[in-house]
């Protein structure tokens, strides 16, 4: 609501016409509208495909039961994260379209149909440890509309293994690494390409890994420019991040 | 260089075409131009405008003035970081073009002129404390290409200031966040502003603030889903990121 | 037991009007009551609906049926934080009376109706996975006498949920900010607010949140003045803190 | 602003009591004065004796004479925490009502005669080196507005320098306990008075101290209920919080 | 064995007194006897009631048995600590007399009657939550033939307990103080009692108290000068210790 | 391949002595020859005895079966480090030779006799608790075809049992040493043996060891110049690196 | 004072032996006396020798000036710690017997001659660079008494030194180990004394050394189990606690 | 000395070809001789070039000056590490064939010629700012008698310029690799050399690099087998164990 849009109200009420019942309507709304909470609803609702995202940790499956529920009355697609088997067996008689990933530990609804992107993200692991983070960012890159490429287990201690792909990466808009332990892989990638990389540290790993402590301050300490962090195996933050950039 | 342009290189010599030197010369770089390492070189070199970058942190300066000069005579543009006062005055006979931005300790030279994108760069910080890092950010981007728009002393302490200037950084492409302390800002703009944000924390703070590891901390575990992190007092790296995704 | 106090009775002593054994009993008492044990003690008791508190962690059941069991000879109110199901379970047969919170994991018993406060303490607090601390704090703060509001899922992701409810904060007394993650929480609500602020950081989140250190350096480095922190996931230290102010 | 206000405007519009223009300028406002945030200012102007507060730690001279000069024209008191020695030097010419506490690296400037409040706040340390993080709390405390008892000297080690002091501190509003090394005062303190008590741990110490942490988490946990606690050294937020609850 | 010693054998050996065997049989052992390791291990052997220690945790049943089946060969008093439940059950057919003290986690055996000292030690701890520690220790300082005197729940945030104990605690010749949360009750019993204080922090609390680093830390950098200090949850090294120095 | 090399193949190609498709199969493969990648990994496959390794943990056990079954195929020596009781069971039918190894948790198949060392590894620990990871070590420095020898219990608090075995650690070519606690074996033992020296510090302990914190800072810092240290509790890592240096 | 004093001093006055004043006199310090601070006080000053102890860190020399000062006059020794040598040229005019250390930072005065202790204390410690320390526990067990023998360069890297003065340190009545780096020092000579040793780490070191964290839980982990710990650096502390052991 | 020469001894004093005096002067040195530190000892002076190794660190210019002049007198080769330049300053007129390495703050001295190692060490680093280790590294190294090869300046953000140097690199018989920020070149090189590497974790970095921890968990966990760690910033450390396996 601009300058041009509050001096149509004042001059229609000024000339009567609309009352100032009306008038007080529309203008007391003004903070809201003006700070833009309701343009940044307004537009995740009418994005077609955008999915409501239910952290499941630390909740309730009741909790978990009525957000799902009361999401489906919004049709719109959903998403939850770090979802237990027990927890979707829980909900899944709700809507018979509910698909789980035991993997990711991810549960998706696609209620209208996600158009995807013509770029893509890729999405590179070091070990088949990481696949857990993985599938959960590759389930939220997906279900967020983009178009996705997996290349796993090319971890830097057998190198040959990630040259053999570096195409299929480089030709990615933007590049999720995901990778434990010393958590190299990023620094690698990030010398090699030349696009926004987001690095999730994971808790693979054993005794000095300090549950990804190494591969946190590996990546936050990359002398390869372009690489910026998530936390330690939040692959949902890095897909979501991963999906702003490539439909930017 | 796929297989048709090797056997193509190949039949020419079995057919006398080339010599076996020419053949030579080309099949001999097969290595490095399969694995690209060179086309990121000559990508660097052709795109005018972009700098080459000297991290001048533990660097003495009669190293630094010996990278200066080389870098002189390849007719680059040039962004040194970190870089003392008493570093740019025993360099700053090499060009009189040579600027020192003393609170973002950078070195530029602009040599080609450079053209800067239509879309934006938010760098959105907290307090003054932080504007060392503001400033190394806002040099980083410029040189590499990038209109800049900055908004200072925003945080979260009184967020009016925030929400007052709210409109520039959502209409931006993509926002950096810079703030110590407690970090709270990227956040809060991570919940207001639908881009992708590159968070900063700053040094800035005293005690349980552990040189940076409280904002560091924050950044990492906002609750707001589009945000990724860099090193602390890392604005080059942050810039450098955000003018990757910029220029997309 | 001032000075006018103890020549009181050695006069009557001098003048035979209390016996030596008398005036012993009220003189061997002296290092108690002048440093003032005994006043608190008795203030204590004296005081309508304040309750014993007994934290549960690391006792077993025999051990704490055996407190509640004195404690309902004094005809007191009872309150047990961190509490089990089963331990309440093996405890209630004590008194009918006694009633479980169990997102709270608190233990209450109301012998003494308790007379609220005219002002009230607002809990206010980010998430739903918060809520086991919000409920720990309630009920303590509403067993101590205080009326209470709480104010639940105002995370700065969305921030315009905690502006819709800003004035019940406002109008508060004292405010109890409680938050995992990153904890900005604390920062924005201390930037709006003009009344003192006791912050809990919550262990929820994983990862880089290293079990609430994240959100507890947070709170302690907040850039918002009136902000101070008490244990992670003390819900019961901040609600009594709060109480005494609340009664000030 | 409430209804009555906007139909005010609207009705005066309707009838031609005010231009179109005019109308705008009173509800453009609307967001922020909705939200309040002009009623924290407008509350902090006119609240005589209310200090703007300077952190200067990471800032300039030049910096804090133009913030110094600013406020001078405002009329009102002025304190600057963190400031050295050199800074005040440079300074002190501005208006030769601005003093400087060394031990304290405090400036002031009390425009405005204070009133002090009846109730007062005790300030309690252990140390005498911790006296610097003292003086910042009794220069904030007092330029805020409120009568301040000090207390020096009273660690755990000869704890009955303590209780010879004991009924200054129960007599007190609102108790501040600054300690270093390993900060038990905090809880010495708080098992003895009924107060709320705001503990400031200090960096006072060495080796297994680490610059305070030791302090810090002590009296995170301390067993006695009424403890909050600020970031090491903090002696202003402790006092800025102090001061609210006296003033409640 | 000094220079007199091998001087002796050597002139028996020159005038034919001892065989060169048998001078071969006293000297061969010189490297082991001249470092001492014998004499400790015979001077264990002799003293009457010193026991074999066996630490459990981290040993299989059948390992903790085997090694009790071998000590019971030798005829010594046993003490075995972090011993669960299970262990005792498996391996109390051994011996009749084998003990279980469930609480502090060890087993015992006297074979031998130990004669106890006539000066105490006094075991002083903070709450009830201290206990399994305090349980380890005097089983520790019992069965090495200690007088043992102990005194719980004398914790900071009710000093008036402690006081009523203090003549106990200052007639003993050697302190153990023992406590988790913020450990303050070691530098309170430093500044009141003048004999060697061994400090156990306890893992006892939670959230900042990082299991025990809290209280550890206060107690090293407690500021009362009799204080030394052994590992977290250490009451078998704070009982061995203060046993030493009792039997001094 | 060098310059000969492919001068080689092009001179025969142009002189029709190789097909254009027989040069391409030549040529294809320059990266990775080059590079070296397939030298290593030929140079794997051709040492006979030589194993494949597979790291068990966060593997499930159909992918452990799966990666087995397939290496059964190549005919090579195996060893799973890391692996339970369970996983042997579920994968024990694949090859009636698999063995399983409890205490070290490694799973090994010898397909092909595995030729000794004539030089051996001595592999020293402090207690019985280090076992795990001495026999993981021991186990892997086996199928790597080095001779062992094992010496355990030797830990500094008893040290004459380390000098009773100091002859068979000196003759060793490499040395490994595991403690946990407080490590201080590597240091002694790197003081006593002029043989470089691989210190693996262990998890065991408790407290302030901080899940081998304790020993991998001591093995870190050892005064002692040879000593290098792995990760904690990495017994094979340790091993295969003296394998490394024992097959020099 | 006890039941009989003052059941004496209540039948004297009312058999008027003392007057009203009188008994007050005696009566009104009835706390201090029998919570026993004024014994120990008592017992300080007339224990001929017994020093005040003066902890110069974060003291100016106005202060510590003061100090000394106010101390001659009650004719004690007196003892300083961490005093520059700036401090003492400041203040060696008050008294021509006060004497500097320049090594161990400590100034002492001995106005009454000490009588040392037969037993003695020996101080341990293994490098050159720990001598500081060393000197600073010399100075404060020689100032409290003690007969002190100080061994040094006894490290573990070359463990033979430590044997050939073993016989000194098993003849102690008490033995102070001080080390730095990795600290292995203390639980070698745990493990060849049966005396108590009061172990000091040092910050001597770099890297993960980390100020002296690394010899800290070193020390606080040894498998030796007569060693206890205090803070980093600490010489004095264990002095002053060995002081208290060799004179039980 | 085994059986047979102690009995021999004592054959010839019985049958009187040596004296008591001379038999004892044999035997009295047995501890000793036995535990093997003489030879050590021995060992290394008859070994030519060997270098007696000083660390400056905390040590003051005479104590230098007293051990190099004492080492003089020996007639071995000398290696002063962590040496300032004001330290050579004070030393250097001891003899004229003194060197300093001003970048790795080495002094060394060569009296006897040393031959070379025909094997040798590679040492490999990422960038300009780690030359301060890797010349510590190289003196240390060199003047042990080894020869060395360095390849500086191969950090894997531009990882072609490491495959440019690979075959230097491989064909070494051991690699040193040091690197600070993340650390990720050792695990690289790990992957791409079949040689026992020793890394060494660097302090360069900034922020969340923590002084060096970043790089040295990094490499503690290395994904790659052959990897085995030193102290940050420890180059002398990693060439002693080199140089040891060089030799071996």
């Amino acid at each position: 609501m601009n300058r041009e849009d509050i001096f149509k109200i004042l001059d229609e009420l000024k000339n009567d016409k609309v009352s100032v019942e009306d008038a007080y309507q529309e203008i007391k709304d003004l903070p809201f509208k003006d700070l833009g909470f309701a343009k940044i609803d307004n537009h995740r609702e009418i994005r077609v495909g955008y999915p409501e995202v239910i952290y499941c940790e630390n909740k309730t499956i009741p909790q978990i039961r009525e957000i799902i529920k009361f999401m489906l009355t919004k049709n719109n697609n959903i998403l939850a994260t770090r979802a237990t088997k027990e927890m979707f067996d829980k909900v899944k008689d709700l809507d018979n379209k509910l698909k789980y990933n035991e993997l990711g530990r991810t549960i998706t609804l696609e209620v209208n149909e996600i158009k995807k992107t013509d770029s893509y993200i890729a999405i590179v692991s070091a070990g088949t440890s990481d696949l857990a983070v993985v599938e959960e960012a590759k389930e939220t890159a997906s279900i967020l509309g983009n178009k996705v490429k997996v290349i796993t287990d090319v971890g830097v201690a057998g190198i040959h293994r990630l040259y053999a792909r570096l195409d299929i990466i480089r030709e990615a808009k933007v590049v999720i690494v995901i990778a434990g332990m010393e958590g190299a892989l990023a620094s690698v990638v990030g010398g090699l390409v030349d696009k926004p990389i987001i690095a999730v540290p994971t808790s693979v790993g054993y005794g000095a890994n300090f549950n990804g402590l190494s591969a946190l301050l590996s990546m936050l300490n990359s002398c390869a420019s372009g690489v910026s962090v998530v936390n330690i195996d939040n692959g949902f933050g890095a897909a979501y991040n991963a999906s702003m950039i490539n439909q930017l």
